[in-house]
Order: C-alpha cells, then structure tokens, then sequence
C-alpha cells in the first residue's frame, strides 16, 4: 500500500467496505461501463481531481472509476454524519486514495478534509453543497491551477449561481444537479424513497394514517410526497411559490400555510434548501408527539438552535431520534439532529440513481478538460451527455424504446402539414 | 341583434348554449376575474382579434372576456369534430361575435371559417395547432396589420419554431402552450381526465384490469397514463426518447417497443403529436377486439388511411367507435375517428384547466399590444403573467401559501453560509 | 314477432339496441359461454321466470341467454331513470321478450310493469333493490307456484334478511350479490368507475384538486374513494362503522363526521344503503357550488324532500343537473335527482363487471330449480358457483394461475410441521 | 429483582430495551389504556399466561399490561431471528417476567423455550405460528390445566382448524388473527409497511422500476402489493386461487404462472402460508441477481434446501443478505436467510398495527378465562371485542365517526321501503 494521507475511523473496516462497495457496483451499470471503457484510453491522466461527496460505497464506486481512468483522486466528507467509516477503509487500503472523514465528526475535521483537498492543488473539483468551492473562494489564491468544477446539488446550484451573478466565480461550473438524468432521478426517486427509509429506520412508526407535511415541493418534495401517500399517509403540501403550490393541489394534496398544517399534522419533513421553514413559531403549535427530519441539503431548514434553547429537556430515545420536551409537557422529536434524514438515518440514495448522477460527474469531468479554457460561468450538462447517460441506463435495464421512422423525422421539422 | 357574418348549425340553439357557458363559468375564476377587471379599461379597444380554437363552453368565456374588454373578435373551428353547436348560437345570438363552425364540418367548411379570420384583416391572432398563422403565411399579402399571434398547443408551437428556424415566421407569436400555468396543468391534468372520459363515453368498457399503451410520454402521454392508472388500468408507454422512457420505467410503467405492445394490450392511445404512430405494421399485430385512440393534437397519428384500405369492412357499432374488420376476422376498434379523442368523444379540458390556458391567451395578447413592435419570434409567456395566473387561481379556491422570511430572501441569495 | 305483451317507448328503436347488446356481449364473454352452453340442454325448459333489473345492454345479454336456455322470460325496470329504451326495444322485437320500462316513467307505470311480473305467475324471480319480491309479499295467493328467487344489491339483501328474520319470507332466495364474484367485483370496479362517469358526463369537472366527500366505506364507498383519488381529489371518507372508518384512515383518507366534512367538500357522494345520510342539516353548512350525488340503491340517501322545500328556486342547468338556489345566495347542486348516479348520469356498470354478476345470477337460478324444494331461507350463491364463474372470467382474459403442487396440498392440510 | 428462570443473550442490554419499549409504547394507545384500566381490576389474577411470540417491544406492551393485570407470565420466542435482546434483558431485568429467546438462536434453544413454557403448567397460551399449541398436543398429560389459548397468525389457524377437524383439539382456542382489527390491519398494512422496510434495510436498492412478484394475493400479499407499488415497482402476482387472481388484476397487476414471471422480475416475495412456493424448479429460471425474500410465516417458502445444494457457493454480501452463486454464473440473492423478512431484517410490523392485534389477544384471553369451560373448538373474537379495540383506536387518533339517526336505524330494519 502506497503512503497516502488520510484520516478515517479505522483502516481494517475494509473488507466490511469492499463488499459493500460491490453491492452498490451491481445496482450501478452505467458508471461500471465507463470505469471499463475509460481505463484503458485513461482521459484524466496526469490530473488530481478532488472530490468533495458523501463518502458512501456509491461514492466510491466514482472515485475508483475516475482513478482507473488516469486520475489522482482524493475524498472528503461533504457531511459530518453521512460517512460509511468501512468504505472510507476500503478506497484507502484497497485503492490508494486519500479519504478524509469519519462518521459523526466534528465541525474541525470537516474543515480539515476540505483543507486538505484544497492544498493538493487539484484541477478538477467534485463538489455536494458548494463547501469546497466557496472555500477556495476564500482562498483565492490557490485556484489558479483548476480548470473546472462539478456541482452536485440543487442548493449548491443555486450559491453557485450567486456567485456568479456577482461575477466572483474563479473558474467554470458544470450544474451536474441540472442533468435530468441527475435532478429528475436522483431527487425524485432517489431522495423519496430513501427519506422514507431513514424515517422507518430511525422510527419503525406506522405511516398508514399518518398526517405528513412536506415544506417544498420541488423535485425532492415530490417525491417524498409521492412516496409518503404510496405508503399510506396522508400529505400536506407546504410552498412559497404559487405554481408548486398549484401543482400539488392538482395532485391531490393539501396546501396550506406551514402554521396551519402545525397543528394538525404526526410528521414534519423540510425539503427547501431553505433556512429555518420549521422556526420556533411553528414548532410550538405541533402536537404532542410530533416528528421532525429535514431532507432538505444543510441542517438549517429546522431551527434546532431556537428549539435546543426553549426545551426543558433533550433525551436521546432511539439512535438519531432525539425527544425535545417543551414547556407545557408537549414533546417533539427530531431525527438525525436536523441533517439530511436518508444520509444520517439511513443510506442516503439507492445506487441505482447514484449511477446515474455519478456518471453525469464523470462525464462533466471529461467534458470540462476537453473543453478548456472555458470562461467562468455555470454551464449545463450538455444534452448529448444525458442522451448518452439514459441510453446506457436502458440498456443495462435491457429496457427498449422505438426509434423515428424517417416519415416521422419529417413530419417533426415540418410547419405547413395540418388539419 | 348586431348584423355580423356566421357559419353555424343553428342559432336557435342559443340558450342551451348560454346555460353550457354559465355552467362552465363556474370553474372559470381567473378568466372571469379578468372579464371584471378589463370590461373597465378596455385595454383592446380598435383591435380586431381573429380566434382558431376548439368551440367550447370554455373557448366561449375567453372571446366574451376579449370583447368586453374591447376587441372586435371572431371565432372559428380549430377542429372540425369538437364544436359545441348551441355555444357557437349563443356567442352569435348573445353576444354578436362572429362565428364559423358546426360540428361535423367537412374540410371545405373549416376553411371557409379560417379564410373568414384572415379577411377582417385581424391585428391580434389566437391559434390552436397553428393552421390559422400557417395560412395566414401562405397568403402573405394580408399579414401587414398583424401585431402578433399566440398559439395553444405543443404541436403548434413545434410547428411555429421550425418556422422561425427558417427564417420565415412574419410576426411575433407567444407560445401560450409553454406557460407552466398552461402545459403543466391543461395538458397534464385536463388531457388525463378528459381522455379518460372520452373513452368511458365512447365505449363504457370497465378499465380496471385493461392493459393500456400510451405512446408518448409528454405531459399528456404522463396525464393519460396516471389516470388510466388510477383507474386501475395496466399501463404500458412507447416513447423514442430515453429519458422520458427512463421517467416512465421509474414512475412503475412498463416500457417497450410499440411493436410489443401491440401484441399484449386492450387499449391503444396515441398522445406523440407526431405522425403514424400507430402505423399498419403495428396495427396488424394487435389482439381481436383492441381499441385505439388518438389524444394527440392532429388526427394522423393513428394511420387511417392504411387501416382503411386494408379493412374488409367498417361499421360504426356506437356514436364515435367504428369497428373495422381486419383479414383473419380480427376487429380493432377506432374512437372519434382518431380525432382527439378528448374533444370528439368527450367535452374537452374541463373548464377549471382551461381558465388557466385562457387567462394566459389574455394576458399574452395584452402583452403583444402593450410592447408592440416586437421582433417575428417565439416568445415564452412571461414569468409575470404566469405567477399571475397562479396566484388568482389558488385565491379563487381559497388555498394559502406561505411566504419567505425576510431571513429566508437573504438565505436564497448569499453563498458563503455552509455546513 | 309473436304477441307478447309489453310498455315501452317504442319498437322501433330496436335496431341501435341490437347494437348496444352486441357490443355489451364483447365484454360478457362469461354469460356468452353459458348462453352457448345451455341453448343445447335448455335447463329452464318449462318456466317462467320474471326479472326485475335495469334494462340495460348487459341486463339483455342474461335475459337472452336465459330464454335460450329454455325459459318464458319477462323483464321490468328496476328504477324509473336506468332503461335503455332501444335495448327494451331490441327484446321485444328482436326476441319478443316481455319488457316493461321506459326512461323517466312515473312511479304508477313503475308498479305496473312489477305488476305485470307477478301476474304470468312466475316459477322463479330475478330481483334488484327487492321491490318485486317485497310486492309479491303484499299480495301472498300468488306467491304459490314460486319455486325461489335471487337477490341482486346490497341494499335488497338487508330488506330481504329482515324479512326472513321476522319469519315473513314465502321463498327461498339466493343472495347474489354475496358472492365474491359479484360484491367485490360490480360493487367496487363497477361501482367505482362508473361513478365517475356519472360524475363527468353530468358536469365535465375536473376532479383533480376536488375535496370529494364519500358517504359510507362498504363495497361501493371504497370502490369511489379509490377512483375518485385515481383521478386526482381530494377524498374525505365519512362512516359510522368504526372498523370501516379505521380502514379508511388507514388506505389514506381524511375520515371526519358529514357535519364537518359539510364545511369543506366541493362534492359529496352517499354511497350507504341508508336514508337521509345527506340530511338538510348538513346541505345548509356546505359551500356554496357543492354538489351531490348518490351512488346508493334508493334516492332516499339526500333528503331531497327538504331541500326542495327550503330552496327559493331550482333551475336545470344540464341534463340530469338541478341547480337548487339557497337562502343566503348559496347554490347546490343535484345529479340525477339523486338516483344511482352511474345508472341515471352515465351507463351503469361496464359490461365486464355485470358478466359475472350475471352468470351468478344464471346459475343461481339453475340450483333454486335443482334443488327444488328449498326451505324459505336467504341462500349464500354456492362456492362453486363463485369458483366456476372466476375461473370462466379469467379464461376469458387469458390470464393464468398456478396449481397447487402435491406437497402444498399436503402442507395445507397437516398441523405437525412447525418451525 | 426476584430470581426467576430465563434464557437471554445479556440482561445488561435493559436500559436499552427500556427505551425501545418506551418508544412502541407511544403508538400503543389501546394496550395502553387496558393496561390503566386492569391493573386495578386485576381480572388475570392467579393465572399463568405462557406466551410463545416474537421477542419484540411490541410484545413487551403486551406481556407488562398482562402482569399488570395479575397474571404470571413467561415469554418464549415464535421465531428464532426476530428477538430483540435488549427487550428481553428489559422484561427480565426491570418486570422479573421470564423470558427465553435470544436473537439468533439454534434450534435446540428454540424448543428450550417452547419447553419451558409448557412445563410451568400454564392456565392460558398465546400462540402465534402455533408451535407451542402444537407442541402441548404431543404432551397431552400436561394440558390438563389449560382454560384455552388464543392463535396470532393465519398460518397457525390453518394449523389449528386442521387439529379441530380432526377431533384432536384439547382445548378452545380464540382465533385472533381473524379479528378484523387485527387481520386487516397488522397482515395488511403492517406487513406491507415492514416488508418493504426489510427490504431497504437489507438490500438498500431502488425499488423504483423494479419488478416484483408477489406470491399470495391474500392479505399479506396485498399489503406488500399496494407498498411495493407506492414505491414504484411494477408488481406482478401469482395465486392458485382464481378469486384472489380476479381480484388481482382488476387492482392494476399483472397475474401470471409464477415459472412465467420467474424469468421476467428482480424481486420475489413469498406471502402464501404454504411451502415450496419458490421452487428449485422456478429459481433457476430466474435472471442473474434476483432476490428473493420470505414474508410468510414459516421459512418453508423458499425450498433453501435445494437451492443450497445446487448452488456452487454461498457468500454472505450485507447483513441479512445472502448471494448464491448458480451453475451457469448466475446469481440469487436471499433475505434473512428466507424468515419473515420483516422480522429478520426490519423490526417487525409497526407498534401502531400491534396495538390492535395485541388489545384483541388481550382481550380474547379475558373472554376465555370468564367464559370457561368451553368446548375443544376454534372461536373467532367476539365482535364485540372487535368493536372495542376499533373504538379505543379510533379514539387516540382523535378521528370521530357519525352516529347512526333513529330514522336510519329503523330504515335498516325495515323491509317494505322501496323506490
């Protein structure tokens, strides 16, 4: 084993690690094919990439792709809670890449890991929730070498974006997020199941007949939405935008404003990218017993700072369920301290639309080196590389679909065919 | 009674027609909100306005709207199977506009009506699949007073683009159809309910059970598709493109080839606004007994012509369902003559869509006349008029939404905040 | 045509009957196998069996193949709104069959045409809501020749277990609409869509974004909650059966009490088996535009009586649509006049679904006369009946199930194999 | 804490199991409020109560409100993957309840348990799977004592009914699970929630897109059918019952042979109460990585025997979760070694659906005891009981139902109401 830094729980998880890196490979087919056909051409010879992700056997499965296709790849924890410590083993011992990250680590380490992917001088940046990228914003100096960054959220996005707008960005950003094969699937699919999973995982509470209450509804809103009502509950939809707001209703929800929704409901679920949609003000209406967990990317969308300070009493009554008891005998409960409910609580996105987000990354990647220099600005996936990502998903889905014929072709590019 | 030109069944018919249009008026808030505001300013006064649009109860609520806020308007069929011949006596009798259209109406009839929009010699164009501008280009000569145009439909503007791609397009037009108050909900919603009911009034079969081919996943392929499904039908989608066929596989409907398809299903509905979809080589591989439906805007998506030549005999069995007998004793049976089979077998888009698509049809038109001159291009509604849309519709059911904290506004636009 | 009595609307509508009993007969393909069957053995050689059931396509189809099965057939409507005046025709002369009903005939020609039923002197009786039956009870002399009768609805088999618990029932009857081929089918698929078609064709509204209110979770009620949220409302589930309204909850629905739900609904469809479920205490609180239908047996489910007395006007403002004006300005509205609203606003039950309502029927007749003479009891339809009917049904489809292996038989029947 | 015997992993592990009982206490308002009411009452008193039942904090809920109510009581696992330890250590530790059972168990200490139950002497049973009832039945000579017992699942009822039938039942035996307060909830929505619950746990893949079999379209499989289907996967179902099949397919699946959709679907899930259900013969026919899980009672479902002796290699991937490799490089993967799947690999059904289950075990152990002796049959719950637990139910989650009017109670008992 090569000498490389790092700093994870414990090197000997590995073997728990490889396998469970394996598992996730079989749901991942698309990132698997180009792991094969890239490690032989190796595009990425000759560049440190550094990656700034939840550090999951999904993750990894990137990073591996990415170093068999010529990389110098290193790995930080893009969340102090989210890190899979035997993975973290795995992609050190196994693969020789730098990780830096353990479960539950404190607000210093995560500054570390992003330090340290910073001060490696990478040419490609990987990054969930815009962290490492606002931080070499802070360091200006030390961005001269990047030719580019991939951004894998909708909040980070959305800072990105303000960045731009302010014409303080250093280099260009792909919005991987925006790929439809990314946001459509990922946050769709991905995050609707696996919050269900974490709220089962931290809960085990029936959700038949339950009340739920979803803040946003976004693409990772409906999704918790649609998986929610498929489990039995009944929702409530909660937006600031009129269009949304519309949308649910026509989808059968009801919509009302947060405080209302406050006392009617079993269970709480902020999926905005916004600051403090569960404020104190709402929380002291809910019900006793109420439940909180946020989906949403940074642990701010509950205000736990306001909650932790008007509790009598805090108690830790399952793993990452915390009971907060409330002045007048009322407790609310909130699950993995406030942080995204499918990381902390369970594991975080199914594979199989990891895959896809992962090979959106990648190709990005490529797409940024073959295309530089490009000007400072946040671009697009191009379209051709999410043609390609769902035409390789089908295919190992061994999912057809038709083709135009040439009549239709024309038909498309006609304006005078009518009635 | 205002001496004005028509084309109708019979004007006798007038009051069944203005008890349809109150009816339908009922579920029409936004655009009666509009008809109030504007019959005051009368922001179209000295305009005449020239309407293509299916004549509907709901069509109806919009060209009164328009006049009362002082157009001149006249109306004619955008289809020759879908007018509500006691509407078209109450606008004529009621309200003296002009119109041309009778359900059933051969080819030369339509024309007529559309000739008759383009010799008053219109300054504002209202179009549903786009007929009336694409003949209004043939005969260029008479486009000189035209301020601008809006279209409806997604075959319409598909059609207008390729038009300005050519360098050919004489006027602004506003592609109404892409408005999200517009396609996410008229197309979505209104198409998936209606076709539901066109296909429950033109054959009663019972759909729990049915296995059912949508060909199209677009958001009236997906509105079909989830009511079909709730109605608790099987579902099967034919697509050409991969990530809608990708969204489709994920949403829990089985994707493949029409050609497969067509070998296992009850039930064929078209909804590509592209041409022969369901071609005779498809056709001929159905089961005894299969029924097709067109919901797609023209009528040339089930290929007719070949069914036609190829059928031993053709027998209409109820209103709007003929059965052709095929080689082998095989029957396939063909709804509203693959004519939408919303339209032709059913009332169209419930009213309470169709407010939201009409209320952009106003306010686009207002904002043609009001930035008058404006370059010949496809112009998107703008986001004014589509929040404005959405907010008047929630109001008129009474749903409240939230809005953002002074907190949340400042959250949305820094990027320096992090984990 | 030989001499038959009979009071219909007119015999020449016959050949659109033929029609509509052909295409009906597509979708029987169970009825048709015992039609093809027992035109050979002619089991009903000899009877007169007297049938009182909406005279509809499907009803044609049973009648037919009972008088090819050998019987006197006399047919009269079960509800003044549901015949079918061409298919009447069809009987009579296409199959001089006795038939007696026409749509919207009063309640004097109603009893006439059960008069008439009574009067041949039937060996057996086919009944729906139990009105025959009940009136043959009123006038016991001519019950003497009655060898058994079957029971269609729920609704009639209350009445009639009433009647036998009181020791007043003269025959034995067969409950069909017990058998699990027939409730869990007609009265939920069946109920259920053709609810919904009630619903569209009376008004066109678009359902989704409705809060509908359903009146009752039995067979039926479940069967509209399901389609109405299959469509996109809203839906509120109102019972006093505890375990039903727990069941309620559970698959998703608000459950309140009607008072309550009064407030909020746009829609309200009773669905009980129970009178005045929809009182005049309730109709006062709701908003204005509410509208309501009845999907119960008897139009005793709204207390129409009341409200026609206490609204200041009432106006049709479609067909089978009463707008009733309240004090304080407030309108409601009335389907059907609060009949079977699938029966009064739309066709009925599909075809699909009367199959194998039917083929019970048929061959519930078959063991009344079999067994002959039966004790004065309501009869469960025998297993195999059910059985049989199931497995015809899913042939006819298709569809295959598996057998059970000998070592499951064996498992099945041992208690000594544990863990 | 008084000395008494048990047989536990570690009774140190209390205080956790404490809390987790705490946790299920919270959604087990109905246990909860017998357990007030008859502590004081103490209606069990000088009775010993032996319990052969999953090891769970649900089943601590049940057993503390049992002593609480005066009895003795001793607990053994039904099942030897699905025991909590730290809900044992609990029981023992902070109830002196003795226990026997910890996770993970052999065979031998299985029996252990069953053993130790019966040699107590116990006055009343509560069985679920209904080994211990049939373990008494081979030691006849110590039944002697025995008012009756009471049976949680179906397939311990089959077991039962077959041990009636045959004369050879010593003693009654309430059949609760054919309450309707526990088979439609806790087989129905309970073991559809866990189910999928056990699979994301075990396997963590997107079930979105997925296919999956159901075998059985009973109550279980139905749950498991409609949850499978609110996540997203298209499910398919095979039964030998032709009803269930009907039934099946009018809910929107496809029904196939389970060897035909062996070849097509990613997921298996047993739910049927029989044996050999996934067969050698149909396993390998399945494609490479399908999974395969249990959610019927006992481990017999999946013939694991064969499967194991055919398979070329057996590895353990994740925990819970078994790969075997095939003759022809294929790959299957089991659950929890082929245990219920929710047991084995989730937690079980939730607290809120045991609540019911357990309110009637509780409930039905008072009916026998105050109605002894009865006679050797199998009882189903009194439905008042039923009734009661339904109320209590309905009651904590502050839902309210309406009242039957006198005029609707004597329209219910009337006869001679008709049109």
């Amino acid at each position: 084993m090569k000498k490389i830094p790092y700093l994870i729980k414990n090197v000997d998880l590995a073997p728990a690690g490889r396998q469970r890196t394996a598992w996730a490979a079989r749901e991942m087919p698309v990132v698997g094919s180009l792991r094969k056909n890239y490690s032989r051409t190796k595009p990425f010879q000759g560049l440190r990439i550094s990656c700034c992700l939840h550090i999951t056997s999904e993750t990894a499965n990137l990073v591996i792709a990415l170093k068999e296709a010529g990389a110098e790849v290193a790995l930080a924890a893009s969340n102090p809670l989210s890190t899979q410590d035997e993975v973290a083993a795995h992609l050190v011992r196994d693969h020789s890449i730098s990780v830096f990250g353990l479960k539950g680590e404190n607000e210093r380490t995560y500054y570390t890991g992003i330090r340290a992917l910073i001060e490696r001088q990478p040419h490609l940046l990987v990054d969930d929730g815009a962290d490492l990228i606002a931080t070499v914003h802070r360091y200006k100096s030390l961005a001269g070498q990047i030719l580019g960054a991939t951004e894998e959220t909708t909040t980070g996005v959305i800072r990105l974006t303000n960045l731009a707008q302010k014409k303080l960005l250093l280099f260009p950003v792909v919005a991987v997020n925006n790929a439809d094969t990314k946001h459509l699937f990922d946050n769709r699919y991905g995050t609707g199941q696996s919050t269900v999973d974490g709220l089962l995982r931290a809960t085990n509470i029936l959700l038949a007949g339950k009340v739920a209450v979803i803040c946003g509804y976004g693409w990772c809103g409906r999704g918790i939405a649609m998986r929610l009502k498929g489990m039995g509950a009944r929702v409530i939809v909660t937006e600031v935008n009129p269009l949304r707001a519309l949308e649910a209703v026509m989808d059968g929800y009801a919509v009302m404003p947060v405080k209302a929704a406050a006392t009617v409901a079993d269970l709480f679920i902020t999926a905005t990218g916004n600051t403090t949609v569960l404020s104190w003000e709402t929380i002291r209406l809910m019900k006793d017993g109420a439940i909180l967990a946020n989906a949403g990317h940074f642990n701010v969308e509950i205000d736990l700072a306001t909650l932790s300070k008007k509790a009598l009493q805090k108690t830790r009554v399952r793993p990452y369920l915390d009971e907060y008891l409330l002045p007048g005998k009322r407790r609310v409960f909130v699950l993995g301290e406030g942080r995204l409910v499918n990381l902390a609580c369970a594991e975080g996105h199914p594979a199989a639309v990891m895959d896809m987000s992962f090979a959106n990354q990648f190709l990005s990647l490529k797409f940024l080196k073959e295309n530089h220099p490009l000007s400072a600005r946040v671009y697009p996936v191009p379209p051709e590389i999410d043609q390609a990502v769902a035409t390789l998903k089908l295919k190992s889905m061994g999912v057809q679909v038709d083709r135009l014929s040439h009549i239709q072709k024309e038909y498309l590019h006609s304006w005078h065919l009518g009635t």
